[in-house]
């Protein structure tokens, strides 16, 4: 836990080396952080019995740490044991002449590392803290903070952020100057876009109960 | 291969038993179905020097295959090997009066098995049907079929639809009955919807080149 700043460019190890697109890969820590602060649910990889498990899990992170909610992968958990977290979003689909070429734009984030378990509970209140704030900045003020024994049930993971990669894919089918081109099919792409939606309130809420304007705000408002 | 149904009840195993928040697991095989249909990107787990790595990968199906696109992860799978498939959709954000029962609304399916390489072209063919066909419907019809060079170059792994698991949370926060209630906070779901833009045409297109019906008309429909 030294407080030295993480390098703004990523390492390259055996696990994050891009061998496969290479023109899509990229070793930017901001592009890293980019990624992962546009969306709030990941899915971690973790070994259950010796087989692969992907689950998916609510996330948060400061500039060194991603922290997990664990409770679904806890039980595979025991001490510290390598774990993969993958956060994607899916950008659009890449239509090309050919179905060869087809495929979808992305940005994806892939963290290697041993998660441990967050067990000091300062670092969990911490954790929980920038989780909340990373899927509903605003709710850590507004709603009730976990009590002792609240925070004592929740399981919290902590992974480094020192081991990541992250790939990208924008833009047009790779066909357009093909001879494919010649088909003269259509080619482009499809996107897609996530949005906010108008606050759904709680039927179980007194009539007239205010929407706050933390949350009232982000209706209509992309995610992503 | 056997050509007998599959039941509509998925089966219970030591990976798909619900352990934990058992209201919400399903073992109805439509609804399983039903979220592989509402998506086209799952994250994949697999194996690699005994660490598990997650990459999300296009996948399709039919009643008792799920075909993946498999190049990405194909390094690790020299032979049969487990894999984890898990596909997720964000529905929105449960903001309740405590952070502790703060949550998402999801539905998520999980399917356990060993990938095989398709090997056999005419599966290979089929499989990459349904994979163009699930995320582009209309297109295997529209767009340039792959050459034999091109078969031979895709990476089309097969996994059985047999043993899977199926977890969905829907609705308002838990604490609408509890002590929390009585704070006065306001309390709800903040809905996320993804939906398909307006086609983007390659820059390379011809001037005037049609978009075609099957395409153009999901534009502005929800995805998920």
């Amino acid at each position: 836990m030294t407080q030295e700043p993480l390098p703004a460019r990523l390492p390259v190890t055996d696990r994050t080396r891009h061998r496969r697109l290479r023109e899509q890969g990229s070793l930017e820590r901001a592009e890293l952080e980019a990624i992962l602060d546009a969306a709030f649910v990941c899915h971690l990889g973790v070994l259950v019995d010796g087989r692969p498990v992907v689950v998916p899990t609510v996330y948060g992170r400061d500039e060194r740490w991603l922290y997990l909610h664990g409770s679904v992968a806890s039980r595979s958990l025991a001490g510290d044991t390598p774990v993969c977290v993958t956060v994607t979003h899916v950008d659009g689909l890449v239509l090309a002449r050919s179905v060869f070429e087809h495929g979808v734009n992305y940005r994806s984030a892939m963290i290697h590392g041993t998660a441990r378990k967050v067990t000091d509970p300062e670092e969990k209140l911490t954790g929980l803290r920038l989780l909340t704030e990373h899927s509903a900045p605003g709710q850590w003020s507004y709603a009730r903070r976990p009590s002792r024994k609240e925070l004592a049930a929740t399981t919290l993971l902590a992974l480094s952020l020192q081991e990541a990669s992250v790939k990208i894919r924008t833009g047009a089918p790779d066909d357009g100057d093909g001879p494919d081109a010649a088909l003269g099919l259509w080619a482009g792409v499809l996107p897609l876009t996530t949005v906010w939606g108008t606050p759904e309130p709680d039927p179980a809420l007194p009539a007239g109960t205010a929407v706050p304007e933390h949350i009232a705000r982000r209706a209509g408002t992309r995610h992503g």
